[in-house]
């Protein structure tokens, strides 16, 4: 396999980018191909190693940064390292394409450069939701603010084959995020959307309210991209007001400057746990090849495990796998 | 001011509701009504006090519970201590009535029996939310799943003024959730309601991101009733399983222990800080009458503190205020 990087997305881009592929080299069975500005790119492998088997570089002068306007920036920026990684996609010079670039170009890019899978109306952001058990997938994380009930079914029939194929969970447990377990709770569309997964041959086990989300009841989150967005943003904003709020009351006493001292790892492997850069990073479901959106702000560690996870989703076939499914499922009648 | 208390709803009454009556007596100027079977009040009652002044007891013998469908249970139970303490409102025998029961209920109820505010389309549930430099006031909390632009307008006159006139908050700020903060991010529903916001003479500063909603950036969080009910169980349960995680990792070892320990009060005043029953019930707001939702789990301190809060809510003309100001706006016409 062949796995491109977008040297120049992100913002630790290229530093971290790179230091992060290096790393990567050693844990994986593909060779990687660095997309980015050339001379920049030797310039910071040169830190690590003189060795450049199982490295390619190809050359794409322009950045498309986080200012820019998503389909403007896919329009204008031809020679940027993002088009030009989806485009190895797209042209199966890459099996798969990892960047930690502007979430929007990046698919508004994928969909204009790589297309659809047949049958699927509308492609998904879809991370780890860090959970007490381990960790959910969360679809729709963000690509698609409105939606309409099929759309729900695709990002259910998606996030089922990707926790299959690529996080290796046996029989995937579907839920639907609701503000009330029962039948008939919540909006119009999520009523629309459970009917439409009871009917399915998905392990759809029903609705899941906000607040046990946490506690990892399901496997794969289903939700419009707006919900899911809050969701996971909200997480990270509560969990970090939280460890602020309770240090903030361990800096008062002697006793308690102790237990802030003892509790210092403590803190540090929860914070661990609830980072979801850890998991590598978010696969764009509905692509029709394999492209994963890494964290904004991902360290070396985060691209290196957004590498690793970005092989088993390209060696996995889960673009065939979705495919066959929505077409087994007729799926595809609501395009 | 006469306020009416529903004796029969909520998970533990009708002890500790009318343990909460009895202690907001102490803290209040009105006199209560306390609405419910007559035996069991006067049983409960003699556990505390012989002193029946400022306590007038109306017998009502139907209890709506939990399990009751909305519509039907209002319809059929017209004898519950709900219905019957709404019907006081009605009737201007009570300046306001506190209900820990069934939310839908009393929703409908407040609707059918006190009816709406005159160009309020649509009611809303207000609680606090707990931030880190206190509270904010977040409409709609899940009166309703599916919403208009303009009922977002309403929810923010509505909260605008309970903010200033019953939490005391000069000028309160008012925010939308939405999943960025530049103008055109989120869904069509975010922004209509951004650009109708925009036009308004409200102190409306623009969206805000989930991730931020626990740092406090505004008074007045606004938003549909499906995503506010996601926001507030979700921190719930993001701050609980956090909780519990901590206290699972502190349990190794016998320095730990001790840290266990000393934070034991930490936790403790977190807890306080997140729990949102210690600022009283959430106004039932857009209704011609002051209704307030305690919570469902509501022990006596939390009673007795929506007590407080719907004393100040029946004092302060909030309704009057709120007609006033959706008229001079023209927001009616939505209507």
């Amino acid at each position: 396999m062949k796995i491109a990087v977008d040297i120049m997305g992100g913002d630790n881009a290229p530093t971290e980018i790179i230091k992060g592929s290096i790393q990567a080299l050693k844990e994986i069975n593909s060779s990687l191909i660095l997309v980015g500005q050339e001379k920049v790119i030797k310039k910071e492998i040169a830190k690590y190693t003189n060795n450049f088997k199982n490295i390619e570089i190809v050359n794409a002068d322009e950045i498309i940064t986080n200012e820019d306007k998503p389909v403007q920036a896919v329009k204008r920026k031809k020679n940027s390292s993002m088009i030009v990684g989806l485009d190895l996609v797209k042209k199966r010079e890459a099996d798969c394409f990892i960047s930690a670039g502007n979430t929007g170009a990046l698919l508004v890019g994928s969909l204009m450069r790589v297309g659809r899978i047949k049958g699927i109306d509308r492609p998904a952001l879809a991370p780890i939701y860090p959970t007490k058990k381990g960790f959910s997938l969360l679809v729709d994380a963000g690509a698609n603010s409105d939606c309409k009930p099929h759309n729900l079914l695709e990002f259910a029939v998606m996030g089922l084959i990707y926790a299959e194929k690529v996080l290796k969970i046996e029989k995937p447990k579907i839920g639907l995020i609701n503000i009330g377990i029962e039948k008939g709770k919540g909006n119009k569309l999520i009523n629309e959307a459970f009917s439409l997964l009871e009917d399915s041959n998905l392990n759809f086990i029903g609705n899941v309210e906000a607040r046990n989300l946490p506690e990892g009841l399901v496997d794969v989150i289903v939700c419009d991209g707006f919900t899911g967005n809050i969701v996971l943003k909200l997480t990270e904003g509560v969990a970090k007001n939280m460890a602020v709020m309770l240090k903030q009351q361990l800096m008062n006493g002697i006793v308690k400057k102790l237990a802030a001292f003892v509790l210092k790892d403590v803190f540090k492997n929860f914070k661990s746990k609830l980072d979801y850069t850890e998991y590598g990073g978010a696969p764009l479901l509905g692509i029709k090849g394999a492209v994963v959106k890494a964290h904004g702000s991902s360290n070396s560690k985060a691209i290196k495990n957004a590498i690793k996870y970005g092989e088993i989703f390209a060696e996995n076939k889960v673009i065939e796998n979705i495919e066959e499914m929505i077409s087994r499922m007729g799926v595809d009648k609501f395009e």
